[in-house]
Parts: C-alpha cells; structure tokens; sequence
C-alpha cells in the first residue's frame, strides 16, 4: 500500500489531532489534512459529519482523529500513532518494547486527559462557564497532586533507559506525543507547569530535542503547525494556574 | 519464552485489573495473581509497591495493572491486554486488524474512565464525598448524554462487521473488555443501564455470549473472579443513578 494518508480532524484547533501530525512529520510522508482545507475543496468541519454519522464504509470511529489509509479507517490517538509508528520506523520491531512504547503513549493520554478535565471536570456536555467552580478545584489537585506524580514518571522512564529518548537511543511515537503534553502544559498552566519541570532536567532536554529535529523544526515553523487555543485540551485560563 | 505470567493488582477491587484477568483466563494460560496471595505468600497491597516505588528493574509502571512476563514489565490495561492477545490469538495477525482492535479496546477505556469519573468528577484524590454534588450532575450527563451514544456506537460496530463479536465472526481482547464494561455499567447503573440497552440487542447478546464461552463461565463461577464494590471503577451509589 502506498503511503498515501488522510488525518481527519476538528479543523480549529490542535487537540488530539496534533499527536498524529507529529507522527505524519517525523514520518516525512505526504498527508491530506482534509477538514483543514478549503470548503469547496472538501474541508471544513462537515468532511467529518460521515464518519461520525456511520455514512461511511469500514469500522466505525467514535470521534476523531481519523486516519484514512487506503480502505482503512482508524480511529484512537495511541491506535494510529502505534499504527504509524509501525510503519516508519517510530516504534520497535521487537514485540515487547513495542508495547512499551505503547504503555508510555498511554500514560501520556492519560495526563492529556486530566489536563483536559481539569476544564470540564463535570462533563464534556456542558461550558466550562458552567463547572468553573469545580474546575478551580480539579486544576488546583491536579497541578498540587498529579503533575508532580505524572512528570517525575517521565522523567525516571528517560533516566531508566539511560536517554536521551524515553526508550534510550531510539526516538519512538511517545516522544512525539510526550513533546506535545508538555508544550500544552506550559500554554495552560504556565506556572504550574515552570514549577514542576524544575525537577525534571531530562524532560526539559527531551522537549528541546523534539523541537529541533529538522522535520519537527520545519512543521513548528510552518502554517501547518496550529497553536494552543481555548477550544481545545489545552487552554489557558489563568484562574486555573497556579496563584503568581 | 514460557507462558509464565504474574498479574500486580489492588487486591480488594476488580477494577482495571479484571480487563487484564479476562483476557488470562480465555487464554487458558496459567497466572499469579500475585497480591491476591496471603502476604505470608508475598501478597497483598505491599507486593505492589516496589513497582510504584520504582525500585524494580524494567521500564517503570506509574500505576497498575502491572504484567510480568521473564525480563517484560508491562502496565496500562489496553497495551497488557494486547500483547497477551497478540500471543494467544485474541486479535488478528493483520497489523490493519489488530490496530482497529486496539481501537475498539480504546473506546472502552475512554467509557470505562467516564463512569469512572461520575464518583470522582473533581479529582482521583479527593472523596467522593467532598465531591458528591459535582457527581450527580456528571452522573445525569453520563447517563443522559454520553451512554446513549457509546453504546450505540458499539452495537453499530457489531452490525458493521456482521457480529456476532466487534470484530466479525473472530473472539478479540476487546470483546472481554466490552464485556467487562457492561457488567460494570449494570452493576452500577441498573436503572440508566437497562434504558439504554433496551436499543442495543446486539450488544445484550454479545454480553451474554461472553459470560457462556466455556472457560469465562468457569472462571465467572470461580473464586477468582472478584465483585463489583464501591472501591473500584464501577460503583453502586444509587444517588448516581436515573431516578426510579
């Protein structure tokens, strides 16, 4: 099969899309951004009504992203980044690292998804106007109990495999992805966030290194790339910082 | 290497760790369930802690489920669940198959963690108690907006591929976990449960059709198989629930 891919994602903002486009860059493979591009070319948010109608052919995704690859069509951050990562040379061959890399991807997602309910704690159904009072309360545990858990993790998994990559010598998927985690957690959570990474040298390493690898550098630098905004898992709202 | 696995799980609640157990047993494989031993047989809650502390050799788990398997420390429940399928047959070798089974499995944890955080909407370390208000309304939300749509979407991928399982005519990984989860829904949602799978027959079958696979019924009926209680993922509090 050619490498010839289709991500589908909510065109405004980077959420959960821009862990596979990190895969899709450092993969250096073509890709169509579809919902990104114009409408009268097919973009916009209707090209992923389809999907999410069941219109479309193949197994079903609940949300996206989506990758399309030739008839298939996947769903699941972890499933496409493991699903890319085999195909380009961003994960092990060996099956058990191969799911190691798979478990750290995981862990990734889990912050990513604290970090999004400390803003819709109650439910992702209602506005953040509506549970702010419980999202001061969820921000304030997780930047006082569970950043301070989940970043030393990372930061020993580095120093374990003797760095400078989570899995040693071998730059895998969850680079990428733990990259993103931590970009989103300096935008929302500025203080918090310079708080807790003072005692993670190596994750502040990892974070520059992802930065400068040539193909990551040219996309940070490019249109492509989509900045935080307050639509997506990660927003700045300052009253769910840490007090300065 | 030998099938000579230990399972490292809170011994006093099925939780995350059942979806691991399922898989062990319809495997046939022979486990320990390593802090279910008396603690004169190095069991219990203290087995755990030299993984959560960091102190064993091996990538770091951050949390359980924690699988060992010779040298191979593994955790998160969706990466241990497939790399035991992968060695026993639970999903299919086509690496475009096997990915829309990690897919699927994925798709349960993320329901899995919603009904989670119905009793702990604010925060894991707070009580339920000292977040009791904010757990009706992500209870009501759960039940009202975010069931009717996950189970559905379930039942729609069983049409898809023709049933009787998610994928098709072939027992995967993650129609033990889907099994799990509507066990768990059942137990702690009765009333909320019963209205919406009122619209999901196939789902209800594949339930059904799980609980009568020759080794899960054995293994249903055995003392190894642990109940639901109001410690795990799944809890019984019937404020949770759709009013009677």
């Amino acid at each position: 099969m050619t490498d010839s891919y289709e991500l589908y994602y909510w065109p405004m903002l980077p959420g959960r899309g821009e862990f596979v486009r990190l895969v899709l860059e450092e993969a250096g493979v073509p890709y169509r951004d579809v919902a990104r591009l114009p409408e009268a070319e097919g973009g916009g948010v209707q090209a992923l009504m389809p999907f999410i109608r069941g219109e479309r052919p193949g197994l079903p995704p609940y949300a996206p992203p989506i990758l399309v690859h030739g008839d298939l069509v996947l769903a699941q951050t972890a499933a496409i980044c493991a699903y890319l990562g085999e195909r380009h040379g961003l994960t092990p061959d060996d099956p058990e690292k191969r799911m190691q890399v798979l478990q750290l991807q995981l862990t990734v997602a889990d912050v990513t998804d604290e970090a999004h309910d400390t803003h819709h704690p109650v439910s992702v159904v209602l506005y953040y106007e509506d549970q702010k009072e419980a999202a001061r309360e969820a921000a304030r545990q997780f930047l006082d109990q569970r950043l301070p858990r989940f970043l030393p993790y990372f930061e020993r998994v580095v120093e374990r495999n003797g760095g400078p990559w989570l899995m040693g010598d071998a730059l895998s998927y969850a680079d990428l992805s733990l990259f993103q985690l931590l970009e989103g957690l300096a935008y929302a959570f500025p203080r918090g966030f310079a708080k807790v990474t003072e005692s993670t040298p190596a994750l502040v390493a990892l974070r520059a290194r992802v930065a400068s690898l040539p193909r990551i550098a040219a996309y940070l630098a490019s249109d492509r790339r989509l900045g935080f905004n307050e639509h997506g898992v990660f927003r700045r709202y300052p009253e769910l910082d840490l007090d300065g």
